[in-house]
């Protein structure tokens, strides 16, 4: 049974050997805003986003996620949490913090995907020229590039997916929502949540047989129209677009899949898909003949390196960037 | 201190004195289904709705909401709230159930409107011909009108909000959003949800003086442009539109408010509004100076009946209905 | 240099070897209506389309087009046009009209498509129940399907482009808007208007080798959202889209691709394109090198088949439609 | 009868008192690219824009409309309609051009608007950064604020509607295309074209008292979400939007008006509204009593200084800018 120690995904650091290009992407075309900048590290949030940060981007020589960081829902419930993956063997240890929030305390997925747990956060405080009249929004919306409006979630990919699930269900609380399960027993792909959202994490088998890499971040938009003019941005300034717009059946998400230049996969979601209100939720299971509808319900399909390709790049996957 | 044990708005009950116009504007132009009919009421559900219906159409003499039910978050959780309202005297006793649902608590707010409170719930199951391949969708979209996707909210009009919001807080777990204070003191609104919907119920002052009225119900589109779309197909039909579409700053809804035949204020929800995913949200307080930008942020603005119209009407309110 | 005698494609006639499902895909779906039936043919037209009808379904062993018809601008402007049909020799002559129109002159480009052209049109008249008041509007919005809004355009496969696009030019007055040529000089596709709409009229190298074919009609959405919602509702009733939705470089079309159930390729267009109000605009003309972003500029992209396949069906190319 | 002798508007010139402001407002949110700078005059087009200019910033004391200028269709056009100027008594004589065009002959409208009309146009020329994949745009999308993608139409208040009207027809070969007549025989609007667009022009009943006064220039967007966008910009921003987005009846446009920081009405143009492609249309006229519908099809209505309010303000009309 699920319990309700984890709230939100809080943020999200990514490894990147061009990170001046690469936040030059998150800033001039998805129009995230720069909070601060520390060492080899620059802070971003999206205009709807309250807290200090939600992405972190570190130079680092290869591409990848250098970690995620789940919120708990109460200080209590933070403890709670810790005290459970202590047992579990995954857990690290406590972190003082870092720009925008307090301790957090370290672990790793089964696959080896670093996250953290925190309650402490930081808000943003918007300056005063920054400062909105929408008393529930963070900040004046930006002028520059289609603005993200706020994180969404998370796609790793695992060399096992059921484990690496049941580890998210059992240590941290998310509850299964959809999943694809191929004729052989197979599990290829997880949603999990602990909200109404479908997903915060989304679980993916790695076919390129790599061990905790990085699918993909996404950030939510809302507006299918808002793909629609990025894309064309996008386009116009030579930055790779995977897939996309189109519209998963999993999930029910409007997608679009782009490269950041340094090598990332980011997602921009598109609608509001659906919530999940109903607390008796059974999750739904796709079968491997049901794949075709799961994976496009209309629109551009996904590419072989969809599947294959993540960050850090194993080498096995097609290489896609230059 | 918010608990868990409400999980969602489960279905609302209207009266109307012209039933057959009632459902006719609900199946032809917003797009919901009947899924059955027994004596003087029909029971409906928008397309993504998952349970066996979400509103129940009643004849009456008079428009109103008969009663809205909230789901809770299991068995259990149930039972812990039926407690808490016997003791609270607001309680009234159990019902064995209706079509679509088990056993129910029911209950008054202190302004009298009636609710009830429910565990046990039918889920939906689709004709053959109406199965689909999107395994997410509890059926195929439909092909008449513009359909609205869920059921959101409801919005009840209080001689005293305070005293109905407390209520919501204390005896029904919901935690305060977003609300309204006048320089006088007087608390004008309040937003209050279980989930990161910023409400699942609005209490709004009652400025016909009246007692327990009832609003406006809101089903969920979702897209701005489908409120354009039933804007245009309404206007073709004669069915009167009282505002929209246009932008709340509470809330952030995109929204459009119409009157059904029978009299009751329906609410079409256009976008995805924002979430509240952070768990120790501080609500938002508009003041009286800040209201203008409250209540429009863009486009069309709300009429003065607005805010005196509600069903039962008190003939206090213009007569905006022949 | 071009005339002004053609003013606007007037109507279209398609072969459907299975009418009723065709007449069911347009009206059902595409929200389209029934003017009149007569024969083995049904007359259609979207509803913002003022004529009787824009769309003549006739049954037929095969698919195809069996002749679209331009209206001249003026009497006069219908005669001088005959005139020059008649010396080129592809005119085959006068009837005395049909459902809808009066003499009309029959004539074949040079790939042997049937057109005709006329100028005496009977307008439509909304029954009392369509009337609408808004004015420019020939009927109330329909509530059925996501409905097309006009014909926009025709698209034919020819086996020489340039042949064919010098005809519309010489003989009709066609202004070339853009075209597609090839490093080794060959002309792969040309689009045509008499208007500041980019093409009343697409003329593309048939790649499956055959003369005289059709390859899509047009009707005009002008809302992305549309393509979005007609997608949702085509997959769910199991009709083929072939691709999109998706924006063209060449035309700058948001486009869907779609086969009704009698085998002719449907263009869902979503919005409004570009329009050419400059009076000596210049070609536009695409290299070989610079088609990947001409016929794809964002999104879902075309398969093989749209370059091969096109009514009546040759057999060269891949049967895609059971 | 109408002649084809003028194609398009092509540039209007615009006064305004705080000239920065105008051009930031311009560039900033409507995301209109400066193209030359001059004296007190700032030349800008939209993105979508051929030519070098289609809005000259001039500073001056008042707002209102310097002058618009027509394309004429042709160089043999441009003397036919200069010859027919002339002999109206309201020409005014040649100019040797200006930055972005030559030869321009000058007139006036009968109210006093001054006017010219001019065939030889200077193509704008994107820069290395600006130029773009898609051939048929002159440059790339930008990526700041909400960009327009074209000039549309200028709305001129008249003393006398009709006598201008019959200028527009007489010596432009100006097409009316709807217009509005109250029941004393008053024409209170008119609606004109020389293109398939409702309208270049649109001469509205100066309520105000004044004479030869500007109403609104228009710039189109096309995508209805764009102007939500801009609204939300603009809002953030404290710009005035006077009305929208709302849908009108006459000439169906998805509009939003607002007050540039000079003083002067734009009207965003959210769709794409009807095209009239029938060479035989037949001008709508809406009576008194179907205004109501007229003015307003769905959404924000109109509030009065709308019908009053003009460049130069005549002080009658009530101030509504500081």
């Amino acid at each position: 049974m699920s319990n309700f120690d984890v709230a939100q995904l809080a943020h999200v650091e990514l490894f990147s050997p061009k990170p001046e290009d690469t936040v030059r992407f998150f800033t001039q075309f998805m129009g995230l805003q720069v909070t601060e900048t520390k060492g080899q590290s620059v802070y971003l949030r999206a205009y709807e986003d309250f807290y200090h940060h939600t992405l972190k981007i570190t130079e680092a020589k290869e591409a990848g996620m250098a970690h995620s960081a789940w919120r708990a829902s109460s200080e209590a419930a933070l403890y709670q949490r810790v005290q459970s993956l202590e047992k579990s063997g995954y857990g690290k240890g406590w972190i003082d913090g870092d720009l925008g929030h307090g301790q957090a305390y370290q672990f790793q997925t089964p696959d080896g995907h670093n996250m953290e747990i925190l309650w402490d956060v930081e808000y943003y405080k918007a300056p005063e020229d920054q400062k909105t009249k929408l008393k529930s929004r963070p900040q004046k919306r930006p002028n520059v590039g289609i603005p993200a409006r706020r994180l969404d979630h998370i796609n790793l990919m695992c060399s096992n997916v059921t484990q690496n699930k049941n580890f998210m269900a059992d240590e941290l609380g998310f509850k299964l929502r959809e999943n694809i399960l191929m004729n052989d027993g197979l599990e290829m792909g997880a949603w999990m949540s602990v909200s109404p959202l479908v997903h915060e994490i989304a679980l993916m088998k790695d076919l390129g047989g790599a061990k905790g890499r990085f699918h993909h971040i996404a950030y939510w938009y809302g507006y299918p129209q808002h793909l629609m003019d990025l894309a064309d941005l996008l386009v116009e300034n030579d930055i790779v677009i995977e897939a996309g717009p189109g519209k998963h059946g999993v999930s029910q998400a409007y997608f679009m899949y782009v490269f950041e230049p340094g090598g990332n996969r980011v997602e921009m979601f598109g609608d509001a898909g659906y919530l999940i209100l109903d607390p008796d939720w059974k999750p739904v299971t796709w079968k491997e003949e049901e794949l075709d509808k799961g994976i496009i319900w209309y629109g551009s399909p996904l590419p072989e390196e969809y599947f294959l390709y993540g960050t850090p790049d194993n080498k096995v996957s097609k290489v896609i960037l230059k």
